[in-house]
């Protein structure tokens, strides 16, 4: 399987390890996100743009019949997305994988996956503690703010406090800075502390995780729980979900299951290298 | 979508429930394992017959063309099943769903996307706190046992200690009892503590669990940490499972994709009831 990567950033950089370490994959080349699209030769392309690229591209390589993994991450959009590559997939007889992170992404396939073992309940999504990458350009669009690395942490029942730490411009006064991020709609809604450092550089780190939390009710019998839980680097994981993904394009593509799937319509054993037999009988 | 339960026992009690309460289901009968198949008029049949009985069973209903959904859970023969069911759900064009319980079953998915999202490391499945059905037989078949219920409590790393509570026959003798049982191939390879009591349904109790726990790699990244966990009624969840396997089997049926499927080859969002445009709005 010929696996090729566009969009060469963190998740770029992830997948291209994990294409490696695959057994069933080449790598068919690295591509910019301007380089010529024609000139691309591969089974499947890993969309690793910018989130409002994607479309753009998916769309493009779906109409020259090629497979496409992304990783498209804006919440209220997914299904617009989806329905609109459907269309170009089934036409030309291929298949697009959207969606294909941790969240959304394999995190839905556990969502998914609760909801079948207790129907009735609620589900919470815990995130981090971790980077977050939008609310980290938020706080360095903010004026006297030189850098910023916004994390978010989980205080349970799908609450987050943001720790944004903050690299003063020069000049730059921290309490009107302060207020200015703590006012803006990214902040104002959560429990949100400010604090200047020295060097956000120096607090890099792209761990992240997930505690995901179901009580529900089976049949006609409550208090059913359940939790799954997730410490990760964060470009790694989503890099190798984009791979996994690729595997299972092909093997939809080749059962004649065209279309746009999210992970969630994606059967686990169609994420795996080796043969069917090998995997019923090592996992099931 | 009209459902019949085949066998009558805690799980089918509990499958009973969970039609009840989907959406979608109404129940076309209860059956016990020496009614007429024949009589069954159903879209898809759960088999709660014992496990040993569940082929004959299937096989009967798959070559009338019916749909049924197994709990199969003797590990070492779950292909083998597939095998044979998948060829006369082919020709008869329809699903089978095998080893559709919590493990083998939703364990079995976590398992298979646990690896997808770390494909190198070690994935352990502790069981319990809960009672081992095969032990708890094993242990009643000792001579001089009346009663007997076989806990197993999860020792981490995939090891478990047998807790085994016993209710003495008259004049039997406890260390002979309790020789006979360590010795027993069921428990010779685990701590085992035997514990005599005056009534063992005084601590019947149906609760079991799962902490399932994978540290891999993705990529080339070390360290990627997964953990879930399950403290549930495990009839009532086996039962659960069963019937939103039920929905998936329909759903393949529809869209022509026969033969008998282990649940690592459902897609999660086929286990659900409502559209998919709500699924995965709500999901993804």
């Amino acid at each position: 399987m010929k696996v090729a990567i566009l969009g060469y950033g963190n998740i770029g950089r992830a997948a291209e390890k994990a294409i490696k370490a695959a057994p069933d994959m080449e790598l068919a080349g690295v591509f910019h996100h301007n380089d010529c699209l024609n000139c691309i030769d591969a089974d499947v392309v890993l969309v690793c743009t910018p989130t409002r690229e994607v479309q753009k591209f998916a769309t493009v390589l779906a109409a020259r019949c090629i497979c496409t993994v992304d990783s498209f991450d804006i919440h209220g959009q997914i299904w617009n997305l989806r329905d609109s590559l459907d269309a170009v997939c089934r036409s030309n007889k291929c298949v697009s994988v959207i969606s294909a992170g941790w969240d959304p992404g394999s995190d839905s396939m556990i969502r998914a996956i609760l909801m079948a073992l207790a129907p009735k309940g609620i589900t919470y999504t815990n995130f981090g503690p971790g980077r977050s990458m939008g609310h980290t350009v938020a706080a360095k669009s903010i004026p006297g703010v030189k850098n910023a690395l916004s994390m978010t942490i989980p205080l349970g029942t799908g609450i987050h406090r943001r720790m944004v730490y903050i690299e003063l411009a020069d000049g730059a006064d921290f309490k009107t800075v302060e207020a200015a991020i703590l006012a803006d709609d990214y902040f104002a809604h959560d429990e949100t502390h400010v604090v200047a450092v020295e060097s956000v550089d120096a607090l890099n780190n792209v761990a992240h995780g997930v505690n995901l939390v179901r009580s529900g009710v089976s049949g006609e019998t409550h208090n059913q729980r359940f939790e799954f839980n997730m410490e990760i680097n964060n470009p790694a994981l989503t890099g190798q979900v984009m791979v996994s993904c690729a595997r299972a394009a092909m093997k939809m593509k080749d059962r004649g299951e065209y279309g746009a799937k999210t992970m969630i319509e994606i059967a686990p054993v169609d994420l795996l290298a080796g043969t069917k037999e090998s995997l019923v009988k090592a996992l099931v």
